[in-house]
């Protein structure tokens, strides 16, 4: 914890956002939150960062945590620190970094089965027969009996097992940590993947991006999954090498991706994950930030700063999540 | 309880199938039970109907069931009864009737989530920037913290309610017996259906159709319910009076309609709700009889039987379901 807060002033904070910084402050300011600045990340100036002791925002740039003598606190607006932590030796030393936790579960869990379900139910068929004023039942496989397995599980992954128990599915989980191990039918440690995906139908990442993560989907893992497995990818897009996993799509040796987020974003025109048939492409939106609430997300952490409590998501820059 | 079977032989099963009747033959082979004949709806010649004491089938003609002197249990190869229980007058008293309960709980309720995410997330609208390469977010609307209501809380309406507790849902109930009304948060009676919907985002049908729910849900129930509530219809088509509901639809009074089951099956050509863009038209699939489980639900029932013990989805005619 800080020991530098309450100079007998309150601390500068500076709202960083890409898009309607002002409407932060609005609700920072009804929430109790004095000293708010704002900078918008379309702009090209630079604020004056001299006095900032607190920072809040997604994809501040690392140099100007550096630039920004005061600083002790940066609140990222979203749960992945990544473009941060992966830039940590830059970071200034004795910097707390808090990602927003909890929030995104919901949603985010409601995406993956509302894709997966999509898929496994071959929805896109039924809509086709409905165009063409077909009556031509079929039978939809189930969810239920099949085996998901979620890489990651915090409380994203958490949520997602939570719903899968209650479509009466399998469930396995792989995390480094062993947290959350007891929700899962068999867990597997970071050094287990292959064993992990053996059994899948269905692989879910909501891992965080870090050195170790990055690519960790890779062909060896591809190539022990069984036949026409779905995966479904909520973390970051650079947890699966893509180039292994565009020629098994295209081959059907993987039955179906969903992917949020991928290596380059916006996913560039040219990339065949746009068109492949059996890819579900969306625009890293399943887990999409409130104004609102991650602004009371930080104005609970605000005051915990001030009152010298612990903050809450507090980032292991070390462990890079 | 039949008190005639066992009368020195096995009692003779006719087995009544559109389809491939030779395969429930089959399957009741390996389950032990014997002297099984077999009729095919699509054949036009009735079969021996004198000595036969059980039948095992859908939409048996009522009149055979008249035609068959020594008939003592029928038992339904799907959930619904209606087709028969409204022609109970016609019925040969002391008839046992049967229908599978349980089997049709997990695929309906996917059923039922498959196409209520797909409306409420709008994949729709996702698809289509998917297909004209857009990388354009939005923001979904959740179903965590929607209301649902379910109409009918047995063994299908029980397993909407456990999946919509997974999304974190408010969750009503309507049911004439109270049956289940411990797993809603709030339950309504069959005299308070303008009360139950009027709070509603969703309103999903799992009822029987009897005399008293032909068309209950009609321009009264509509006009109560909340601007751009869903309609979900599993049950029966009839349950809803469509000549009401396709102008609501239209206007845009009811967000969207998600209908398993018609006033007419299948659907006529020239019925509206083939193409009305808010209409999500399926053939009666949401419930799908497997050859194999629905034998296994009449080999138990027939142990049953035949060692005089009470049947398991007895059908109460005068109640009829």
């Amino acid at each position: 914890m800080s020991q530098k807060t309450r100079t007998g002033h309150d601390p500068k904070v500076l709202v960083y956002q890409s898009q309607h910084p002002e409407k932060f402050a609005t609700v920072l300011a009804e929430l109790g939150v004095p000293n708010v600045t704002t900078a918008r990340s379309t702009d090209d100036v630079e604020p004056d960062l001299s006095d900032v002791e607190i920072m809040f925002g997604w994809n501040i740039p690392v140099e100007w945590l550096r630039k920004a003598p005061r600083l002790r606190w940066v609140q990222w607006s979203g749960a992945g620190v990544d473009s941060v932590v992966l830039k940590r030796d830059q970071l200034p030393p004795d910097l707390q970094l808090t990602r927003i936790v909890h929030q995104f579960s919901a949603p985010m869990a409601e995406y993956v089965f509302t894709y997966l379900l999509y898929v496994v139910k071959d929805v896109r068929r039924q809509q086709k027969a409905q165009e063409q004023k077909r009556w031509d039942p079929f039978r939809a496989p189930l969810l239920a009996g099949k085996h998901i397995g979620v890489a990651g599980l915090g409380s994203i992954g958490s949520e997602v097992v939570r719903k899968a128990r209650a479509f009466d599915m399998h469930v396995s989980g792989l995390s480094a940590t062993g947290r959350n191990h007891h929700l899962v039918d068999v867990h597997y440690g970071a050094d287990e993947w292959l064993k992990f995906v053996e059994p899948l139908d269905v692989l879910v990442l909501t891992l965080p991006l870090t050195e170790q993560t990055r690519h960790v989907v890779n062909a060896r893992v591809f190539d022990a999954m069984k036949n026409h497995a779905i995966i479904v990818n909520v973390g970051r897009g650079a947890l699966i090498r893509e180039a292994d996993l565009i020629p098994r799509l295209a081959a059907g040796r993987i039955q179906a991706a969903i992917l949020d987020v991928f290596e380059r974003e916006p996913l560039p025109v040219d990339s065949p994950l746009w068109t492949l048939h059996n890819v579900y492409v969306s625009p890293h939106m399943s887990g999409p930030s409130e104004v609102r609430r991650t602004s009371e997300f930080f104005a609970e952490n605000y005051q915990r700063y001030v009152r010298h409590e612990p903050l809450l998501g507090l980032v292991d820059v070390t462990r890079q999540y």
